[in-house]
């Protein structure tokens, strides 16, 4: 079989083998956050999807440009219609800040939790308010090629022109004569020559407190065009992957592709990859509903609606147990269960480490080594390879119970592998990894202390000693050689 | 006596009282790193510096906007002559990355290094490269009152002029005509009418990949400009506080100062504040000498000057052991000291929390307090603090031996004092916190083993526990009420 990566193309609607304009290099452009809030469920699943990605395409050999933006102006209420409140600058006014401040803050906050999740830094990460000139440029581009016009300060891309030129909607597969009859007519639209034409730059009005001086007015540039000029920008006109959530493909990304596709006569993008949503028992994330758990209420408790906590690699570990293309439900239940899968995952990993080379070899590892490999090739199928890997996991019980047997050259492979799989690609880490180290010593002494105690029939304190420690998720096992610990 | 601030003025070489313009708020800008290379204790000890200024501000009621810069174009290698290689563009060329890859992964490196020191983010952290707008808006502005000038593209600031107006070098107390007289008189500058004029706006040759358009050229910003432009878009034309390593002085400040006293009529800033240097064994730090520590290398160790490493902590502590206008002078020896002091500091907070309070009060809690008060408000007197802060600790041991005793309601004042002084304005952490708190129940264990194992008279067993636990950094002590542990 062709052991070739292989990426499911939303605008081919079909699974394609990734082939790379210009190899080894890749270029990979994501949309970022929004910065008006703290980080929540729905940030962590595009950027833990592309995460892997990334973390995939580098170790395959590739040399990886990752960009991901940072918006933190031109994001207006009214997505599709381009109209309403700058969402940074609605928060700037809640909390009385400079808007500039508002954008620090929940950058700095999004940065903090994606560290939490051990998501990697991309290799640029460029914030829309400081890329004002290129998007100015981009504007000209367009106007000159006669796909924008002006009115009252304001500039307009021209939406039915596009259409009857190139198409519009090929990503997202709307038909443009649907959406016409369903927009609504909306008073004071009328400067617009089409009711679906999209901003690209807006005059400000006095109260819009973010604005930069062009030839058409002292305005701010519409949302969707940052992505095609940041990404045009640090990428080239055309380059290989563009991702995001799927709740972007309209408008945000078909935006991005008309523009920029009228600006270099040509898609900028070979492969457009997106992930699927979060939702929370059953239901569609939302502020108003209360259905929505920031990434901080998620580490920490404290939401009604969760029993508990859940750490980072739990919330990432669930994430990876779904296709990135399917819908991820998140319950109390499917954590827990979730947070049992990753500690089976981590204890095998800790054990791993301890097993002593046998005389020979009675396990196949090159068969799970292949098919692990085969799975992330397969779009990045991370359920798959996570079954493979707990495979791994009950041939490590197997060889510590003495059932199979594995000689030092395999193990050594073995070893190799579930590190760059576990570790590596998926990004997973052992969070009580320092805490082992620390105990270490500690948990030795009390160790050699209860068989002691329990030489001398002192059950009593012999309890004592494993419910204490149980307190602290210090769990002792008696095995056929002798006690053990463990963290939950 | 008066209670209030005073701050060392550079300007007016005086210490002064600190007047908000507009009190509560306090606008407070500081220069930050140039993101071309892996941060150095250089780096850190103006973000040490103005984050106890920031930290002091804010407890004593301000609500401050700080802004910190991240230089990403424009700084050129021959500083004062504005003339040379990027050095954003230098290290991009040299590891074959686009520049903002650079700009990014050093920034990422800065902001790691900077919160393991414990230093808080500004409220704003603009990058030059994303104000280039604001910039030529600045520059325009300085053309239009007639101190600079056009030539092939690039812009000049009349320094000549200036001078002659508002007088230059009142902040460095540097004399124009001694200055002329050093300066050699370069082949090729004479494009510039006096050899001192520094540029606002180069010319891009075309091997320079960072440019922008303008009405003078496709070129980049002077390394001065951004200070001007940055601090006046966030704070306002005339704001409180501009800080920065003694080194920016001249020529950076001095330009600064121009070019914002030029564009608004006035002086843009009240109070300059400039922290001293760092120097490695008595010598000043060098790339060149190899007498040069990343703060990587001083966490991790394996520099050759360092006999081991030393944590950030540690380094935070010993550079607060000086007042920030002296110059800090980094060895062994000093640091191994810093390091106990720290220990000592930390081993006081720790049985403060366990203090038992007394029925009366013989320790004088108001006057350290009052003294605490004092040293910070002349001008951020941390040594003089810190040597209050150890007669805390001082009385702390006593009340521990049973010589004083403290009532509750003070000892609630004292604990107090203390977490908000140590923790909260110095920016201390105690970095066994986590440490201790995971050992707790397993080290209870143990020193009740220990003490079964001395009552049966097994000196060796005892002393083998001993043993393997200094191994860890963990320390038992007997004492009068039996044995205690602490960690290194």
């Amino acid at each position: 079989m062709d052991q070739s990566l292989f990426l499911y193309n939303t605008l081919t609607r079909a699974k394609e083998k990734f082939v790379p304009l210009n190899p080894p290099n890749v270029g990979l452009y994501v949309c970022g956050p929004t910065v008006y809030g703290d980080p929540h469920l729905g940030h962590a699943r595009p950027a833990v999807t592309f995460d892997i990605l990334f973390r995939l395409l580098k170790h395959l050999g590739y040399k990886v440009r990752y960009v991901r933006n940072i918006t933190d102006v031109g994001h207006l209420e009214d997505e599709f219609a381009g109209e309403g409140e700058d969402r940074i600058l609605k928060k700037a006014r809640l909390e009385q800040l400079e808007p500039m401040e508002v954008v620090q803050y929940y950058t700095n906050r999004y940065h903090f939790f994606m560290d939490k999740l051990n998501v990697l830094p991309p290799s640029i990460e460029p914030h829309a308010s400081g890329h004002i000139i290129e998007q100015q440029q981009l504007i000209r581009k367009i106007i000159g090629d006669g796909f924008a016009y002006e009115v009252n300060g304001s500039v307009y891309f021209d939406l039915k022109k596009y259409n009857d030129t190139f198409g519009y909607g090929v990503l997202s597969g709307r038909d443009i004569g649907d959406m016409l009859s369903n927009t609504r007519d909306l008073e004071g639209q009328d400067e617009k020559k089409y009711p679906l034409d999209f901003a690209l730059w807006k005059k400000a009005d006095p109260t819009h407190i973010m604005h930069w001086p062009s030839e058409w007015s002292e305005g701010f540039p519409g949302w969707h065009l940052e992505c095609s000029a940041m990404g045009m920008k640090y990428l080239g006109e055309q380059y290989d992957i563009h991702g995001g959530g799927m709740d972007l493909i309209f408008p945000h990304h078909e935006c991005e592709l008309a523009q920029s596709t009228v600006s270099t006569g040509k898609p900028h993008v070979r492969y457009w990859l997106h992930n699927n949503m979060i939702t929370l028992n059953g239901q569609k994330m939302s502020k108003s509903k209360n259905n929505f758990i920031t990434l901080e209420e998620m580490f920490a408790g404290g939401h009604a609606l969760l029993e508990k906590a859940f750490s980072p690699m739990t919330i990432r570990f669930y994430m990876l147990q779904a296709h990135y293309s399917s819908p991820v439900d998140f319950s109390n239940e499917a954590l827990k269960a979730a947070e049992q899968g990753l500690s089976r995952l981590m204890k095998g990993m800790f054990r791993l480490a301890l097993i002593t080379p046998g005389e020979k070899t009675t396990v196949d590892i090159e068969k799970i080594l292949s098919k692990a490999e085969e799975a992330m090739n397969d779009d990045l199928n991370t359920p798959v390879l996570l079954s493979h890997l707990f495979d791994g996991v009950r041939i490590i019980n197997l060889i510590d119970e003495g059932k199979e047997s594995i000689q030092k050259e395999a193990l050594d492979k073995f070893r190799d592998f579930m590190r760059v799989y576990v570790f590596e690609i998926l990004g997973l880490r052992d969070e009580n990894e320092e805490k082992l180290e620390l105990l270490k010593v500690p948990m030795e002494m009390i160790l050699h202390w209860r068989k002691e105690v329990k030489a001398r029939k002192d059950f009593g304190l012999s309890d004592e000693i494993r419910n204490k420690l149980i307190s602290c998720g210090i769990t002792i096992k008696d095995t056929k050689n002798g006690a053990i610990w463990e963290m939950e």
